[in-house]
């Protein structure tokens, strides 16, 4: 790969995916690299949306709930999802936040596993996690473990120790595929084999890999998963997530009414009976619970469709392909400059994203914002140093993109450029 | 009042809340009754959905988080339905639906009920309701008390019986302030005083109250409180629902991790320092829970509104005389045709809704549907028949829409043409 900015305009210049930058309105002079926080907005999701409510809602008013297949937004976004992610349609729908479908599936797993005749008289308790995981997954978790009563626990470890720890002891295993910090994605096909083998079930957060990269859930044989909507997916901020629940656990729980515990009227079998006894829908549906947001699942839908039309096998590579120029270029331009890589140098191990450690992280970002090189920050974990994290997006970002970001890197370490007193430093975390 | 459609005209001509219906965008040809179900469609909300869409997620990107206030947009919302129920701006919250937030609210309550000091050796385990009660309501309380173990039950009483069971075993009264089916409302000033003079908490559900009629959930002295915003609100289908905790309550739950048991990344003290573990908001904003929906909160905004414009004292008077002049227009016009009020004739026990029981009520409806005059069809109790059911929304109904509309009726009626192969009939749920 030839390392100057004519050589980045001739990868664009060959780039099969080109012509899906088209289908964003990004703006001019902005090289943005925080797709994987909040997805760029499609060209469609605008007129999409005012159809929703000029045309659907306006004109069409209460009857559009049948009338424009409204009541079945959730799962017909829920199905292209599905495609993306190894699932089946019938296994995925599209409700909530990401974590409240995490309480949803969390205490179904535990739930299905009490169920499960033991495999050894050990107390099977644990919710093992890994220490950094996206705080959110965490604090589910430890809510869950609260109101249980001493029921289960969480019990966190770090990455690379996640496998030693499965054990008889392990009810459920927590874990985001791809690390929202350092991009680090997870084995998933091993690590469910293993907990399988121990006689565990799996949930997987896939906030950070779906829209990203091929996930295949039911070759590696998840068991749970939820994700997000508003990240690689395109959808908005605060689009719509999404969960996944393979559909020998949804046959497993057909007979147990609060398998899933937010029981609402749109996870009825018949919402519009107005039941007085709750009755789960058969499937999927059951892991609905309120009426869901059309507009935000419309805007949602557009952006899941910009994915599809350029295929996640296509969109992966070409994410290898950023992710490696990115850290090419650092370590060729910007030597002994105080930037740690702190996600896998191996593709296979890496997400989209790539992120450094810098002791000033902060100010450090706050001055590439200012150049239009949109990345974010995020605190070190127990006083390490901040990290400069920069998301990939392939369906939108240029190869000459990224060389530009570099660059701004560079000079503004180079220059101290960061070291101005509008740019604020902030603390890591403890 | 003057019985005839000139006579409602002058109604209209003298209608004070008159111009708020330009405030509309309704179709032509449509006497719109079901804003009870799906409030119509705000002028306002396209071009600041468009607004929200275009520029501050096309342009403004992740930076509009801060930027544009997206992350003030949850407690924005709430503080303006606050003031439509009688609530301080930092107890109201806009957050998912409806029935999320029963769960986080009923589970709250449970468990403050639990921390306090007994006032008798009577167990304490009862949720109470109605037995008629939306049924997302009953759903929650039956998940609740399933997933407790036995600490909590569900007790369901009719509408009449449940000032008499309030005693020393409630736990919480869980009401629906307005009855989704019948329009009758509760005495919540009464009912909250005999639940505190019992040593109860209570939780009503004001999706058929808010934006409608004034409630005063300071005066009535209530603990807790949610709500919808698709219906009254006119905030769109499926909008975010809103939630209300007492600051007395939020006060005493401050040393109570989990609460609030759905425990997300936008319910804690500082989402963005990411900290592994859960330490909630100090306030209302522990009740939000995941990322939420930035463009369905900003149509939400637009919907409340509507509603602030117009003043809801003057809302309530021009709604009082729109179901009275339609209950007396069917009293004089339908006499014979089959119709039984199912409503209170007294303005005071009853929301912004009228129904009324026929044996073919479904086909009935269908056929009124059939000639623009759009209301619902709710299934009966338990083999009664079941119910007409039209809302009136004081901002866009007119008094001649009410006219037209019982005109309409008495035709279907008198020329029995719901008995059509078209109009299907459906039997009530038992």
């Amino acid at each position: 790969m030839s390392l100057t900015r004519a050589g980045c305009l001739a990868l664009d210049a060959n780039d099969p995916l080109a012509q899906h930058r088209s289908a964003f309105a990004l703006p001019d002079g902005i090289v943005y690299l925080d797709g994987n926080s909040l997805g760029a907005l499609p060209v469609t999701t605008a007129a999409r949306v005012r159809e929703v409510i000029e045309d659907e809602w306006g004109r069409g008013l209460i009857g559009s709930w049948n009338d424009a297949g409204w009541i079945d937004a959730s799962r017909r976004a829920g199905s292209k999802i599905a495609r993306l992610i190894g699932a089946a349609d019938d296994e995925v729908i599209c409700a909530d936040s990401t974590s409240v479908n995490l309480f949803k599936v969390l205490a179904a797993a535990l739930r299905l596993e009490q169920r499960r005749p033991p495999v050894t008289e050990h107390v099977r308790d644990v919710i093992l996690s890994e220490r950094g995981s996206f705080p959110t997954d965490l604090y589910v978790a430890q809510a869950i473990a609260e109101i249980s009563g001493g029921r289960c626990r969480l019990v966190t470890v770090s990455a690379d120790d996640i496998a030693y720890h499965i054990d008889d002891g392990t009810a459920v295993l927590l874990l985001t595929h791809v690390d929202y910090r350092s991009g680090r994605m997870h084995d998933m096909r091993e690590l469910t084999r293993r907990a399988h083998f121990a006689g565990a079930l799996t949930v997987w957060d896939l906030a950070h890999s779906a829209g990203a990269l091929p996930v295949d859930l039911a070759e590696a044989g998840a068991d749970f998963a939820v994700g997000c909507g508003y990240k690689y997916l395109n959808g908005g901020p605060g689009a719509p997530a999404f969960v996944f629940v393979a559909r020998r656990h949804l046959h497993a729980m057909a007979d147990d009414r609060f398998a899933q515990p937010l029981a609402g009227w749109f996870g009825h079998r018949a919402p519009f009976e107005f039941s007085p006894e709750y009755e789960p829908a058969a499937g999927i549906d059951r892991f609905g619970v309120g009426t869901p947001s059309i507009i935000a699942l419309a805007a949602l839908e557009c952006g899941v469709d910009t994915v599809l039309a350029a295929g996640i096998d296509a969109l992966r590579s070409k994410s290898v392909q950023l992710t490696q120029l990115f850290i090419d270029l650092v370590d060729n331009r910007c030597a002994n400059l105080g930037l740690g890589l702190a996600s896998p140098r191996e593709a296979a191990r890496r997400g989209s994203q790539v992120c450094y450690a810098h002791d000033h992280a902060s100010p450090v970002m706050q001055a590439l914002i200012g150049r239009g090189v949109v990345g974010d920050y995020r605190p070190g974990q127990a006083g390490e140093p901040g990290i400069l994290r920069f998301g990939f997006a392939p369906l939108y970002l240029r190869f000459a993109d990224v060389w530009d970001a570099v660059e701004a890197l560079r000079d503004i370490l180079a220059t101290r450029a960061w070291d101005r007193p509008k740019f604020i430093e902030r603390r890591a975390v403890t």
